[in-house]
């Protein structure tokens, strides 16, 4: 086992990195920018290096000073987290060079699931559904109806190349196709070099659905409970639940089985998640995967009891998985809100200062809040502005919606402007509370006509 | 189910009641002295009424102005929580009289239990095994002998009538017998006009065993996975754990099996605990049984995942016990420290003040900490000097642990002394890590070489 380790973090998750590495008997170092000198993070390590300026550039995604810090320390593995280096292959790659190990899976693995098309790929190989779409390229309106016609509207018309929304096209029709396809080739031929074309059907009243996968150095791999995440605003996550409401015990096997597959094919290493759109028939499709913790890492904790960054860093030192597909079992329903340092009342706009007075309701059972948040620490405009993490274990998901909804209301932070109430609204809402909502729900329905209000009774 | 329920105490315990009623969706109303105008528990109830001044006998024990509270706020229902009123039959019995449902056993069984001869005498009648003794007076120094010869010296000679410390003798041998009985039985006569005395085996090197049991109106009955509370000081539980590390798990069914038999015979309601002794021989000895909640059932929670609270309501409410033996599960290790505002160093002389700064660390897997503190509030000199739980849940006992001392050494509570490095050295203990501690183990032998220091690893 390691003596030391590195977290290349900050914020809630080196906190919360650093505390499972302090109950293994690891010692932890920090590193921290110059805007984070008296972070959380900071105080909870063994050790602190600053690793540059406040800019994420100058010091969280400074490599060669983050692995300066690791070998001046003595450290022998890094945790990355999420974001920053999570998953930057050539960050791995260069621990890797210098013996230090990266708690991830392989540079190969991260650098072939980060490209979308690769991982696609690999995917298919594995017997693994995606998103339907043209398996190669096409190069002709012909080809491109043909296929269209096979995967059916609305599809999505994109340049191989593409980016920055160049030659991308929303199609509902044969006789649109027929209309956009060699305006958007043509584009693509000038913006890229590559007149290429790709298609993928648009997936609407979806849920997003992801399954967290494990496999460790000697073929052993287990899938956890699935967690929905379909309460989005801005392409982020807004509240993350597990098990999803609507999948049954048989589903939530066959998608085990699915993930186990796409594991088991790409040879992958340590913990990672293959996220999925379920459509209404509750067929699953492959969009992508995460080869990192993730935030909502926290739900499948608190649901199956299993300390997952414990996992990853007894794995990462060469251990066998300490738990098998038996030990994991759905222990109630969690659910988790990130708490963020915004005003929603302000189109979501993002609120700073320092923390002047703070409670956190920490009592009773089935309850958890990862935050670096302390009284007096400050909330800075240089990174994420998710500030806390309110997690809910219940019975069942009543009795978890519940018990958010009062640790919400308890939960008191001062100096700073929070979306405490907007979670207030969404956990009062009827959809909300049925489970059905779509990945489209937050933003299409349920924003336009929320006026900043939480239905009352859920204010104490 | 109700609809409101009165909480009849104060501190922690009633914060922790209160949020479990709010989950119920139970309106809650609190009681409170003036001493308590700013207490938590007042800010986090529905409704609040103050019931006398700073003593307990004006407020927390003036039962008519509790009464008058429930009857005026329109609660059915009163949760006593512990202390207090809790094991007040008469209490119980007034609350009775005017339809107010107590949460608790019924009066008789109030009454029965509180007096440990008859409690001991119904354990008896259920084969229950209780401390070896005699089981009628004896009159005559010849019974004496013969009754002690049996269950073996040393013994414990006590007055039947007796109280105060009078008409009680600790007796070694037949010789010490001889010489006490008759001046013991003369001091009897004197003090209480009745000579009848009473022998009971002394038990030494023995662990305090305890098993929680439930029972509810329809002969259902469970019993939970029992606790260790032997360290203690000054009569009070220090440290409690569950399960007991030294107890086999047909050991635990056994007494599970003693503990049913017990509560059927006295027909039992609702949640309680029996207390044993269990010697060296893993043999168990009934003591007493609380016939309330007690200030641990927070370690059995974390490690069965079930809310006792929420049960006791339930079950109070006329319906069936919300699980069955089977859903109660051991799932780990779980270990609650309770800190005091006390000085270790001073020979743990209460303190009292504001908090002036509090930080409690509430991230990550497997932790609670119970208490009423927020940062300004007041430890007074009124009432209790127990301030917070901290509870660990860990995979096995040494997670446990290590998660215990890293939250006691992350918490921050300026403004009182507190006893937490007196905590974090018995949690540094050898002899507490083996686990093999009884109940004079933290008097006797820890103590007296205590320097109030703490182990240097244990201190980041």
């Amino acid at each position: 086992m390691f003596s030391k380790v590195l977290v290349a973090n900050r914020g809630e998750i080196a906190v919360r990195i650093i505390r499972s590495l302090r109950e293994l008997g690891i010692k932890s170092v920090a590193i921290y920018s110059t805007a984070d000198r008296d972070s959380l993070h900071v105080q909870l390590a063994d050790q602190a290096v600053c690793v540059g300026t406040q800019r994420p550039q100058d010091s969280y995604l400074n490599m060669n000073n983050i692995l300066a810090a690791a070998i001046g320390t003595g450290a022998e593995a890094i945790h990355p987290g999420f974001g920053f280096l999570s998953e930057n292959a050539e960050f791995a790659e260069m621990c890797e060079d210098l013996g230090i190990k990266f708690i991830g899976p392989r540079p190969e693995t991260i650098d072939q699931m980060g490209n979308k098309e690769h991982a696609r790929e690999q995917m298919i190989k594995g017997h693994v559904p995606v998103i339907p779409g043209s398996d190669s390229y096409v190069q002709t309106v012909e080809e491109a109806k043909q296929v269209a016609g096979q995967i059916g509207y609305p599809v999505l018309l994109k340049a191989a190349s593409g980016g920055g929304g160049k030659g991308i096209r929303r199609i509902e029709s044969s006789q649109e196709l027929e209309r956009s396809f060699n305006e958007a080739q043509s584009e693509a031929r000038v913006s890229f070099n590559d007149d290429r074309m790709y298609l993928e059907k648009i997936m609407e009243n979806v849920k997003h659905i992801e399954v967290q996968v494990f496999r460790d150095d000697f073929n052993n791999a287990v899938y956890f409970p699935e967690r929905d995440c379909s309460l989005q605003r801005n392409k982020q996550k807004v509240i993350e639940e597990s098990p999803c409401p609507l999948i049954t015990e048989e589903q939530r096997q066959e998608l085990g089985e699915i993930a186990l597959r796409a594991i088991e094919t790409i040879d992958y290493r340590n913990t990672g998640t293959l996220e999925f759109l379920m459509d209404q028939n509750h067929h699953f499709y492959f969009m992508e995967m995460n080869t990192r913790i993730q935030v909502e890492h926290t739900v499948t904790e608190m649901v199956t009891g299993i300390d997952i960054v414990k996992a990853q860093v007894t794995v990462a030192a060469g251990e066998p998985l300490p738990f098998s597909q038996a030990d994991i079992q759905l222990n109630g329903h969690a659910i988790e809100c990130r708490i963020n340092a915004e005003d929603p009342q302000k189109n979501f706009m993002p609120s700073t200062g320092e923390v002047s007075y703070l409670y956190l309701p920490v009592g009773n059972l089935g309850m958890r809040i990862d935050t670096a948040l302390y009284p007096g620490s400050v909330v800075t405009p240089f990174y994420d502005s998710m500030i806390a993490k309110v997690i809910a274990l219940g019975n069942d998901r009543t009795e978890a919606i519940e018990k958010l909804k009062r640790l919400i209301n308890e939960m008191v932070i001062m100096g700073i402007t929070t979306n405490q109430k907007f979670h207030l609204a969404i956990l009062n809402d009827p959809e909300f509370i049925a489970g059905t909502f779509t990945t489209n729900y937050l933003e299409q329905e349920f924003l336009p006509r929320w006026k900043g209000e939480v239905r009352s009774e859920t204010v104490s």
